[in-house]
């Protein structure tokens, strides 16, 4: 398998972790444009019982025009999927990593390398425990 | 550049287009969970004007289902996107090629080839002239 996403675990409980990637995903640009409760949906569908778990759909629009503008095929993979997921006493999060993009389309690197960066750093302040004191925050 | 999409382009407007797209993913078994109007997206947060566009996340539970257990990273690409752009006379349909999936993670790839033969049939209807009399409707 290679990697495709990036990825972090938090020893945070699912409901804080999912408000706070909220926060940290808005403090860097990018709007939730769409949001997928999978339990819910796999239980009301399936009758099948997971962990709870969520997709957020983030789009960072002048990225999300970049993209477009250097190939449109790319809206099939908009917004950049953040997946939040319950694993008990902790709680991963898991982001689409942008530069998979490259890998089929590599005009998009320019595009991809910034969101990448812009998506990294979210997922390095949730690392940090030091960032739920409000002298991290901008 | 390397295909990651499927695509067909239609003789109808944009709005017949969409409305025929949500039909035939339903009829396929797929739901659309989300729904991106990038048109109003962009215009609203940069103020640039792109001809009418929409991102409609299609997702079929088993499927679905089936891929989390074989690959969990594949949540952040579900769902699956259909995307519908209005080119004039003619309106496009691309969508994600499931088989890109596989590139990645070959443990997903009976469920992609699985979604891509689902997807492409409604890229089949879709280009298929004749599907707009009753007669083909299931």
């Amino acid at each position: 398998m290679t990697d495709y996403t990036m990825s972090t675990t938090v020893d945070r409980p699912y409901d804080t972790t999912v408000t706070r990637v909220r926060e940290l995903l808005a403090d860097a640009g990018f709007g939730v444009l769409t949001e997928i409760d999978l339990r819910a949906t796999l239980q009301a569908k399936l009758g099948v019982d997971i962990p709870s778990q969520v997709i957020l759909g983030a789009c960072r629009p002048p990225l999300a025009h970049q993209a477009l503008q250097a190939d449109p095929r790319v809206a099939t993979l908009l917004p950049c999927n953040v997946v939040v997921t319950d694993e008990g006493d902790r709680t991963r999060v898991e982001v689409l990593d942008p530069e998979m993009m490259t890998s089929f389309s590599p005009d998009l690197a320019a595009v991809a390398g910034d969101a990448r960066t812009r998506l990294s750093a979210v997922l390095s302040v949730l690392t940090d425990h030091q960032e739920s004191t409000d002298a991290t925050r901008t």
